[in-house]
């Protein structure tokens, strides 16, 4: 299978290190030199409990095979004394400039390379940038697989559909239960986020004690399940931890993350603004909390609830066959059955928030949808913010909504949507409360990496134990030193269809070349012997002008590759490489000096 | 020449409106029937003083060509007792769905139909989406062009390129003085923006006034040129205004625009942090101000100034030459002298602050500026914020100029710039000073058009007075009326290289297809009589998959072409174009059960 590297990223990386490197300057990743500040925050000034007696010698190594220098396909291998664990196996969706690629996945080369060592695969919750890849992990390797009840459930329906679920070991894990695994020790933490059942994980391993936060956020008044498990993870702190890897999502964001309390209220008030209409309301499906409010909201206003879009439909009948979602007898109903009811009885919940061009929403917006015709009856939030890249998808579909006659409520004023993710003030927090020797900011783009190494700094961690790790590293970590090792394959691989890494960057070079001037194709049939032209040739184009319009234009064209063609034989060119590069280049350089365009060329040329 | 049509706006509206008909309500595009609010602004309050005497009968039309339900290439044609005049021609660039093209302009049919009665272009200032379409307007009619300094001098510079700016006539216009072009009065007024020398248009007709406001927004402390002329609009409100055109890019945003001095002071609070550091800050060319006050605060830090970027080069140029911009004797370097002066004693000022990939700054973020290597010594300012749909592209220079070691100010948190259009206190401003019968937001996406128009019902404007109108509308006022005639032909036409209008919505198609999945090419050489094949036949595939990593599916995939025309040889179907489809859909199912692809398929016969 060909696995096309990550190429941006990496190679921009490498520069950096060989510019930092020929400067004399210390390479970006090892934290910058900062002067020392002056203020000792409270954090460094209390005396670290004796560490508990460990084998000195004994390294860990964390390898970051995803979710360093990019948002999404997290993916983290741990390796002590000959023993490996992986935390998540998340993918990314594509660039716009990834023409055609469904999604992206790590490159499980090394995983692969060591699979006799791996003892399991521990999930920190079920989203698609912490599970997505794990089916096509499973296709490579059998591995055992840990999380808690709803992760588990949302990874089971996943693995159903590529037909693994039934051969797949699933362990439940439950926060405070601790796992062994080798050489580690494993305990999960209960941690707030859009997702219920997101946990932290405290592994201790001989040389020391290792948390990852997963997603995270500190919500003090969450709807359910509790806020983040904040003792145990001081318990860690006080008994000393080596590391902290944290979530960067949010690290330009100063202050903390609203309580979703907030998004209740905001509805609640929408609710009572939409007393005679129909309300439409669009969210992400994982987000099963404010799936039940919205429930909860409907009931307690005597309307019935409608799922729509087919991860919603999904989703939430996992949520309630597993506990998680409850909804009262007689309030579901299918999509098919809404029009039976007058509008203000009725809350139809949707995907879509995102834009996504064949949703629900989507649909709704272009008149396109089976069972929902969207009028000025319509009473429409959107409860999400659009993700980065997402924002003209979202506002096309809000264009089409209003157009429609409905009433569309989308902006981030009328308190519809909170982050899953913690801000400034709660990334100090962790850092603070955990008091790790080492940190390494993870889950983000270098820009938010380096925000929360500085937010990090900031608290008096030394920069020199603070470190921008990126996909690929081998960060050798004991009590007495962090550092680099020579680094291990990683990369983005890309999957269209059924292919898995089919599609590299020749495929999406050739792409983006086609999309942008589209194709002339020139086929001729030639004596083999002579080199003479029997039939042809034809010039044939898509994606490049309207032809008809453009008559003088392709006229000239042939005119160009008959008198190549012509020139070829005259100068007895026999060898067919030499003649296409001739005619493709006759061709190109016509066609440039008329249009300012270039198109792909391919001339063809059959030998009878 | 083709004309495409643009495409999912209008067909969205026209589904909107056959909805909004077929359940009996109001067309959506003639303001929404809200409840009358009990609370009367004091707007209304006031009498009025009488009406001139007006031709009763008289009806002027309004005919947007462009800048309705989008961003970009305002343009708006007005017609009264048979003369017309066109307010600004603007072009918007493309998005995302339009593959290889480099920008779009208006449909100028109907200015063409009616160019005898056309009596002037008048622009409201220089920006690309007021003048951008200019030269492709004047390829097709000869116009005088009306402008201020500034703005004529930004339009020769374009019609230079098209070796348009010698046969143009130009007439340079000044606020306060008034033009008379056939039955029309137009009197420029001052308003602040983002480039200097803007002015909104004061329409006196025989049916009555019309203001446009162009773009614009209310500075108090304005870095020059005065605060936007209220007295004027105001004077316009008490002697009556038929209608008010205006800006509704912010009409999302509460509360007002900041001053431009508080750029000023962000900027020299960041001069006074970078204090060892060469200075490279990004921001728009035409931003005059700005770059005079990054000039101004330069000379009093003592540090020499260097443009980078095609555009910054020319504007700042031309602003000098023109009086716009003073450089004091020996402050100005060129970038090859960069290197010469220590980092401390220089500025740069340069393109690329939306993350255009050939622009100056994202040749530096990639290491491939020839002059400029970024590194830990350099401070970076982007001032500006991403316009929507390209945070992802700066996003990306951010990561590459951290990653080089570079201290980078991207955040809105420092005050490093501020919008040129108004804030709703500003919109409900230049609403109460004009005090018009009807209004009609313009500049701008549906959703904002919507939000302005709820902005001037909360001031008391009847809805029935309100009219959000489209493209290619035919809004008829008169003292009595508001209606909409028959509507004229209007659209996006696409340019691409040399090409106007040569690519449309078939061609977009096509390179859409080719991007997704790429194609695969079947050529054979047959004998014309008995149909049998000669050579061939041969499969080339682009933007597919890596054929060598596939060959059994290749091979495959000749054997299914392979049976295909043989059958095709057995039954005696001779008609090439069944062959053909025969030979298409036969690989394209086989393709799509292997691959759950569907790249083109361009079966070629050559008969011979």
């Amino acid at each position: 299978m060909a696995q096309s590297k990550e190429n941006t990223n990496n190679s921009a990386r490498s520069k950096a290190a060989a510019a930092a490197q020929s400067t004399g300057a210390p390479v970006a990743q090892t934290g910058e030199k900062r002067p020392r500040t002056t203020r000792r925050p409270y954090y460094n000034r209390r005396p670290r409990r004796p560490q508990q007696p460990r084998e000195a010698a004994v390294p860990i190594h964390i390898y970051p095979l995803g979710g360093l220098g990019e948002v999404g396909k997290n993916m983290t291998v741990y390796e002590c004394n000959g023993d490996m664990i992986i935390v998540d196996c998340g993918l990314v969706f594509p660039d716009s400039d990834m023409y055609g690629v469904d999604m992206v996945i790590p490159d499980f080369t090394f995983v692969v390379q060591n699979k006799d060592k791996i003892k399991g695969l521990l999930i920190t919750h079920g989203h698609e940038d912490h599970i997505g890849s794990i089916p096509y992990l499973l296709q490579k390797l059998d591995l055992p697989i840990y999380g808690t009840r709803l992760t588990c459930g949302l990874i089971r329906n996943k693995l159903e559909e590529f037909g693994l679920a039934g051969k797949t070991k699933f362990v439940e894990i439950t926060p405070r239960q601790k796992i062994k695994l080798g050489c580690f020790t494993i305990e999960p933490i209960h941690v707030n986020h859009s997702i219920p059942d997101a946990v932290a994980f405290a592994i201790d391993s001989p040389a020391g004690t290792i948390i990852q936060t997963g997603d995270f956020k500190i919500d003090y008044t969450p709807l359910a399940c509790g806020v983040t498990d904040l003792s145990t993870l001081a318990e860690y702190g006080q008994r000393g931890v080596l590391a902290l890897l944290s979530d960067s999502t949010n690290s330009e964001r100063p202050g903390f993350t609203a309580t979703e309390q907030k998004v209740a209220a905001g509805v609640r008030n929408l609710f009572a603004r939409a007393r005679n209409k129909r309300i439409i309301i669009a969210t992400f499906a994982s987000n099963i909390y404010r799936v039940q409010q919205i429930i909860d909201l409907a009931v307690e206003d005597g309307r019935k609830v409608a799922f729509s879009g087919r991860s919603m439909v999904n989703n939430t009948a996992m949520a309630q066959e597993l506990g998680y979602m409850h909804i009262p007898e007689g309030t579901l109903i299918s999509v098919d059955e809404l029009n039976q009811y007058p509008p203000e009885q009725v809350v139809l919940i949707t995907t879509g928030s995102q834009g996504e061009p064949l949703s629900a929403l989507s649909r709704m917006a272009s008149c396109s949808h089976r069972q929902v015709r969207v009028g000025p009856g319509d009473f429409i939030i959107i409860s999400a913010n659009p993700i980065p890249g997402n924002e003209k998808s979202v506002t096309k579909i809000v264009n089409g909504l209003l157009l429609l006659g409905a009433e569309v409520i989308y902006e981030s004023m009328y308190d519809v949507h909170v982050s899953g993710h913690a801000c400034q003030e709660e990334q100090k927090l962790m850092l603070t409360l955990t008091r790790p020797k080492y940190f390494l900011p993870v889950h983000g783009e270098y820009k938010q990496l380096k925000k929360h190494a500085l937010t990090a700094a900031s608290l008096g961690i030394p920069t020199s134990n603070i470190l921008i790790a990126e996909n690929g590293s081998n960060v050798i970590l004991s009590q007495d030193e962090i550092k680099l090792g020579e680094p291990v394959t990683a990369g983005a691989v890309m999957v269209d269809g059924l292919g898995v890494g089919d599609v590299g960057n020749v495929v999406l070079r050739d792409r983006k070349h086609l999309s942008e001037d589209g194709l002339v194709i020139i086929v001729a049939t030639v004596d083999s012997k002579t080199g003479k032209v029997l039939a042809g040739p034809d010039l044939v184009s898509r994606g490049f002008v309207y032809v008809r319009e453009n008559e003088s234009l392709m006229d000239g064209a042939q005119s160009i590759v008959e008198n190549a063609l012509d020139r070829c034989v005259d100068e007895h060119v026999r060898d067919w490489n030499s003649v296409k590069t001739r005619v493709r280049e006759a061709l190109s350089s016509y066609i440039y000096r008329r249009t300012k365009r270039s198109p792909m060329i391919l001339p063809i040329l059959m030998e009878v």
